[in-house]
C-alpha cells in the first residue's frame, strides 16, 4: 500500500507510517481494541485483516469494542479466527452471531449511547490501542474521521495508544462534516447546547496528543456497500399504516406537517418505512438518527428532507458512488456525531424525536424483544433502539406480522425477550395495521394489537390465550405456564399455528 | 372549615373561597382530575372525600391523574367508592390494588417523568379540573405547593380549571423550598440549567392565570405519616454490602468518598439502605431524589448530606413533628422541584446518580421484576425506578433473596414480569452479598447472581436450571418451558423449592 504523506498534514507525524502488519504485531494476547466502524462504515480494515493473519501463526485472543456492526467482514474474520474474547457493544455478522450462540466468545450487548460513559468513567477494561480510520490528519494532530464516528472519540480520549488508518478511498470531501462533542465526566458536564438537528456544538475532528498516535497505516479499501433489499408489498404496507398514523397526529394537532426529528433504526424494514415518506405530503422534515440509509438520501433529493444528522453513513453501492460524487449537494444538509451524541437521551428527549425501530417479536401488551430469537439465541443486539425508544417523543416498533410462511407469528402471548418494556412503547406497526398504545392500560391494549397487528391467521388464537389469562385477573394477565407455548411449539413441531398442530 | 383569607394574599381571590362540597359538585361524570400528591405528601383531602361522599346519591366516574401514590386513604375510599375509570401514574393502596388486579378499574403504569410530556403535548385525556393543595396564594396569583410537587405544575398550566385546597396543617416555612421549571415544548424547548443539585432555576410557586383558579377550599388535616419499618437484621447486611460495592468503588478511583448525588427509592428496604450510610466514612454526601423519607433527615442531622433535592417530603409521624418544628435547620438544605425535573433523563444521567431502588424479584441474567406479583398481579407500579435505572451512572437494585418464609425466591431462572431490562442493571444486592453486573455477558452473569445474591437454599436449584438451558446454548440460554415453573410451582403447592416438592 502507498503511502499518500499528503494526507498527513503534520509533519511531525510523517515517521510515524508502518505497515498494517507492523501495526498488528504491537497488539498483545489480552489486550483491549477500540475499534472505529459503525454498520458497515468507517471501520478500520487493513490492521484488523493483520492481525487476523498473525493469528495463523500464533494464539492470542482480544477485547473488541467498536461503535457497532462493522463491514469488510471484520467480524466474520474475527470470529472463524478465534481470536475474540469479548465483543461490544453491537455486532450482526452470522458466522460471529454463530458463534456468540455457542458461548464460543462473549457479547456485551450495550444501549449505544452508554459504552462512551463506561470507557470514560474507567467502569470497563481500558482501551489498550484505538484503531480509527481517518480520511486524514490535519496540521496540528487533529484526526479527520471517515464515514463514521461510532465511539472514535472517547476511545482516542482514552487509549493509551492510537493507530491510525487513512483510507484513501474514502472521500476527502467528507471534511467539514464531523462535528466532535465530548462531555466531561459525569457530575462535572455542563449541559449538551444542541437544540437542533443542525447544531454543530464541537470540533470538526478528533484533538489528540500526537504522541499517543504510534502509528499511521494506509489503506484504500472502499466501505463494505449495505445489502439493503428493495422495498416489497408488506413493507409498502408498513409504510402505509405508519403515514396514515402521524396524519391522525396532525389531525389531532400533536404535530405539524414537518412532523418532529426523525431517528429511524438500521436494516430494509425500517429503510423501506423512511421511503415511503417520498411520496407523502410531509415536508421539511429532518433527521436525527444514528445512521443515514438511502432513504435518507432520496429524501433528501425528493427535498422531504431538509436536514440530517448522525454518526454513520451506511449506502447500497449504487447510492455510495451517487451520494459521494455529488456530495456538494448533501454537505450543508448533513452533520455526523458521535454516537453518545446522537444517541444521547438529553437529545432525543429535548428534541421529541419520533423514533421508528424493528421489532422481532412482541406480545398482546406490547413488550418489544428486538434481539433473541426465542428467547435464548442472539440475533444483533439492542443496538440504539432502547437509547431512542425510552426519551423518543414518539417510540414506534415495525415488524411483520408472520415470518416463515405463517409459520412464525411475531405477535405472541408473551415475548421471549424483553428489550423494551411496555412502558417504553407508544405505537406498533405491522402490514395489518397500527396500534396506538399511549394512555392504555395492559387490558386495553391487548384488543388494539390483536385486532390491528396481529395476522388474522394468529388473531383467534392470541384471543384463547387472552380469554383463558383473563379468567384468573391481574393488571396484566398471563397464563405463565402456555406463556411460551408458542416458541415451544415452534421448537418441537416447527410452527406455533394451533390447528396445525391438532392435525399433526 | 374556618376560612383563612390571610392565606389569600390576592384580594381578588378572596370571593372564589368555596366548601369541599360545593368545589366537588363541579365534578361531572367522565371528567379526568389532576390531583396533587406524591407518596402520602401533599395530597388534596377536602375535595376528594367531598366527592367520595356525593358518589353515596349519584352515580359518576372520574378519571385521576396524581403525582405518584396518594395518603390520607384517598385512593382506598376512590377505590371502595367505585368511581374511578382510570388511575394513572401510580398508587400503593392495597385496596385500589384489588380493584385494579380485579379488573374493575383501569391503571396506566407510567415512568414518572413522561406523564408530563403526555400533557403537555395532549397526547391523554385533557385535565378539566386540576385539584392543588396548597400552603398559600401569593399577591399575583401564585400558588404555595405543600410538601410535594409532583405533577402538579403541568396540571396547573393545562387545566382548564384550577381548585385550590389550603391546608392550614401544613408547614407555611415551606415556602421558599420550592422550585418550579417547566420545560418548553418538545423541539422548541432550551437545556435544562441545572448542574448540581443544589440549582435553583424556577420560581418559588405554581404562576397560574388567576381567572382559572374556580374555587378555593379550606382543610386544616396533615399528611398521612410514613409507615416505615424500622431496619432488620437483613436491611442491614444489604446496607453493608451495598456500602461494600461503594467502598470498592473509592478504592477503585472511580468515585471519591463524597460519592455521586444519591437516588433512593420508596419504602422501608430503600429506607434502611440509605440509613447504613449515617456510620459509614462517606460524608458531603448529595440527595438527587424523588421522596424524602426519615433516612435523608438522619443523614443530614449526622452531618454526612450536605444538601438534598426532592418532589416530595414523606415522614414517619415522630420525624415529621422534629423536621417542620425545627424547620430553619433544614431550609437551606433541601429544594423541591416537578418530578419531571427530579427524575428528568437529561439530569440524571449529566449529575451521574447512584440510584438504589427495590425490586420484587429478579433473574439469573438481571432483568429486574419491580412491579407484578407472579407477572400478573400489580403491586403498586414502576414509578421513578425506570427514570432512574435507565439514565443513572449506577442503577442498583435491592431486595430480600427469599420471601414467605423461603417459599418465594426472589430470584428466579426468569422474572415473570421484566420492568428494567439486562441492559439498565449494573448492581443488584440481596442480604447475601451483591453482584455488580458492569461489562459482564450474560453467561458471565450468571455465577455472580447464584452466587452472591441468591440465598443459599436455592442456589443448587438455580444452577440446575442453569446447565439443562446451557446445553441448549444462546446468548442467554434458557429451558423456555421451564422458565416460568418456580412461579407455577408456587402458584399450585405454595413454595418454589423442588424438594420440598419431591416430598410433598
Amino acid at each position: 500500500m502507498t503511502a499518500h504523506v499528503d494526507r498527513i498534514h503534520d509533519e511531525r507525524l510523517h515517521d510515524r507510517v508502518v505497515s498494517a502488519e507492523d501495526a498488528a504485531s504491537w497488539i498483545k494476547d489480552g489486550m483491549t481494541l477500540g475499534m472505529s466502524g459503525f454498520t458497515r462504515a468507517g471501520d478500520v480494515k487493513a490492521v484488523p485483516t493483520a492481525l487476523v493473519n498473525r493469528s495463523e501463526n500464533e494464539a492470542f485472543k482480544v477485547n473488541v469494542f467498536t461503535g457497532a456492526s462493522l463491514g469488510s467482514d471484520i467480524d466474520k474474520m474475527f470470529a472463524e479466527a478465534g481470536i475474540i474474547n469479548k465483543r461490544l457493544p453491537f455486532q450482526a455478522d452470522p458466522v460471529m452471531r454463530k458463534k456468540i450462540n455457542q458461548g464460543e466468545h462473549l457479547f456485551v450487548d450495550h444501549h449505544l449511547s452508554h459504552t462512551s460513559e463506561w470507557i470514560r468513567h474507567n467502569v470497563i477494561e481500558t482501551i489498550d490501542y484505538a484503531i480509527l480510520e481517518a480520511i486524514s490528519i490535519k496540521e496540528d494532530g487533529t484526526i479527520i474521521p471517515s464515514t463514521s464516528i461510532g465511539n472514535s472519540l472517547v476511545f482516542a480520549e482514552n487509549a493509551e495508544n492510537i493507530i491510525v488508518e487513512i483510507n484513501t478511498a474514502q472521500p476527502e470531501l467528507l471534511e467539514g462534516v464531523h462535528d466532535l462533542y465530548s462531555p466531561a465526566k459525569q457530575g462535572e458536564r455542563q449541559p449538551i447546547p444542541l437544540t437542533k438537528p443542525e447544531d454543530r456544538i464541537g470540533e470538526s475532528g478528533i484533538k489528540v496528543d500526537p504522541a499517543k498516535i504510534k502509528g499511521i497505516v494506509f489503506t484504500e479499501q472502499k466501505d463494505s456497500p449495505s445489502t439493503i433489499t428493495q422495498p416489497d408489498e408488506e413493507t409498502k404496507m408498513m409504510a402505509d399504516h405508519l403515514l396514515e398514523f402521524l396524519r391522525d397526529e396532525v389531525k389531532s394537532g400533536r404535530l405539524t406537517e414537518q412532523l418532529a426529528p426523525i431517528q429511524s433504526g438500521i436494516g430494509s424494514v425500517a429503510n423501506a418505512v423512511l421511503h415511503g415518506m417520498v411520496d407523502s405530503e410531509f415536508e421539511h422534515l429532518q433527521v436525527y438518527s444514528e445512521v443515514l440509509q438511502d432513504a435518507v438520501f432520496d429524501l433528501i433529493d425528493a427535498g422531504k428532507v431538509d436536514f440530517a444528522s448522525c454518526c454513520s453513513i451506511t449506502l447500497s453501492e449504487d447510492k455510495m458512488e451517487k451520494v459521494f460524487s455529488q456530495f456538494e449537494n448533501y454537505r450543508d444538509k448533513l452533520v455526523m456525531r458521535p454516537q453518545e451524541i446522537s444517541n444521547h437521551p438529553e437529545i432525543i428527549r429535548r428534541l421529541g424525536l419520533i423514533s421508528i425501530n424493528t421489532a422481532l417479536e412482541f406480545d398482546i401488551y406490547g413488550n418489544i424483544n428486538s434481539t433473541h430469537v426465542s428467547g435464548t439465541k442472539m440475533m444483533n443486539g439492542i443496538g440504539g433502539s432502547g437509547d431512542f425508544a425510552r426519551n423518543a417523543k414518539l417510540a414506534i416498533f415495525v415488524t411483520k406480522s408472520i415470518a416463515k410462511g405463517g409459520d412464525i407469528s411475531s405477535i405472541v402471548p408473551y415475548a421471549s425477550h424483553i428489550d423494551h418494556t411496555e412502558h417504553d412503547v407508544d405505537v406498533v406497526v405491522t402490514e395489518q395495521g397500527y396500534a396506538d398504545l399511549r394512555g392504555l392500560a395492559p387490558r386495553e391494549r391487548v384488543p388494539q394489537i390483536i385486532e390491528n397487528c396481529a395476522h388474522p391467521m394468529y388473531r383467534e388464537q392470541l384471543w384463547n390465550y387472552y380469554r383463558e389469562a383473563i379468567e384468573r385477573g391481574g393488571q396484566t394477565p398471563h397464563v405463565l405456564e402456555k406463556a411460551f407455548s408458542w416458541h415451544t411449539n415452534f421448537a418441537e413441531h416447527g410452527t406455533m399455528r394451533e390447528r396445525v398442530l391438532e392435525t399433526v
